[in-house]
């Protein structure tokens, strides 16, 4: 059984995908961030950077295992099951390339814009800008690769999409207004965001701690 | 042989240093991003994300591989080689947990500090604030990691180290003043500091593109 603490946030919803396309068994621990429930001593032994998600899988290789860190729970995932990510091949490292540009990229860049232009209630105009400039940038990285491939790793779904989708989806709710819009322009994106939205695992998932 | 695409930048640091750690043969190609190099059509159809680093491998699985992200490179290096990164069991997952850790975390909250407390000539306090907030927090989660564990993977050294040490060396330098003199109140950092950067492929790599 997988122990996972999360929110209802982007990163937060990453794994309860994954979990769900593996049909891995799981029992949800809500972790408040709002409240500041990511202190709690409790948490900070699985998790000691004080961010969700986090997993402890008591069936982990040697015995229990807690990992932290969304991209190395949905690497774990991958592997342990053999899904999600090819085991070898240039197409492996396709796919940890782009889930890296997420984890590094899409992910702390959209989370800036979020709180310099949604969250803040003091504006730094600076900042506002370098962060929507670096937003657009990135979902035009994106667009060009989507326009080229089915997925972000090649033919196949996987992890990269998954990582990928809770942030995109972000994109076109929560900072819609900070990106103006930013699927109309992008067509290639907006299909990808259509067709991944509409996996059942992907529906559940982005539901964690809602229902 | 592998070409190395790069600059001298903590980024562009993390790869020689993993490629002169595993004696791999390689060409170092210069990609000044301060000339915007890395928006070339030639570069561009290796990275498209315009950034730095990437490698082409002619010697990869199946033929030529083209990668970027240093994390996803790193990976590979490692999974190329067997080295550096433990091919299975629970330190795996410890390892490539600091790995993301990085690439998520201290690399673009460094980076967006070295922005806005050192290279911005308009200044945005809200920004210089934050940064340097998370920055503190983010050493001082390493901190407590070096503190209990000699290598950020474990007894180990390998790839989460190689990612994090030009980035550290960055804060003790570039950054000291936005950081006030970091690792003064850090001591296993600095102990970490000390014996990393003592290694020959350490030395090497943080020299790269500067002899
Ligand atoms: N690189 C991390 C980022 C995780 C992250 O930023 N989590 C946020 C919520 S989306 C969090 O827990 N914030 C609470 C805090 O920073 O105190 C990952 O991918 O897991
Ligand atoms: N997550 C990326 C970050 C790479 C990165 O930020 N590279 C910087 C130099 S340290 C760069 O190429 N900047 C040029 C640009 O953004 O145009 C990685 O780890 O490879």
């Amino acid at each position: 059984m997988i122990d996972l603490y999360t929110w209802k946030t982007p990163n937060g919803r990453k794994v309860p995908i994954a979990l769900e396309e593996l049909g891995l068994e799981y029992r949800v621990h809500p972790v408040d961030i709002g409240a500041d429930a990511q202190f709690a001593p409790g948490f900070l032994a699985i998790s000691p950077n004080n961010k969700i998600p986090a997993i402890v899988d008591d069936d982990g290789p040697g015995g229990e295992v807690a990992i932290f860190e969304s991209g190395a729970i949905l690497t774990y995932l991958a592997e342990k099951t053999g899904a999600l990510l090819p085991g070898a091949g240039a197409a492996r490292y396709v796919a940890l390339q782009w889930l890296h540009w997420q984890i590094g990229g899409l992910g702390p860049m959209l989370g800036q814009l979020g709180f310099f232009a949604v969250r803040s209630k003091e504006k730094a105009p600076l900042a506002v800008d370098r962060f929507t400039d670096e937003a657009n940038r990135l979902l035009d990285v994106l667009e060009r690769r989507l326009a080229d491939s089915r997925y972000l790793g090649g033919d196949d779904y996987g992890i990269a999409d998954i990582a990928a989708y809770p942030w995109m989806q972000a994109a076109g709710t929560m900072l819609a207004e900070a990106l103006s819009a930013p699927f109309e322009r992008r067509p290639a994106t907006a299909r990808w965001l259509e067709e991944v939205g509409a996996r059942p695992a992907v529906r559940k998932g982005m539901r964690v701690l809602e229902d």
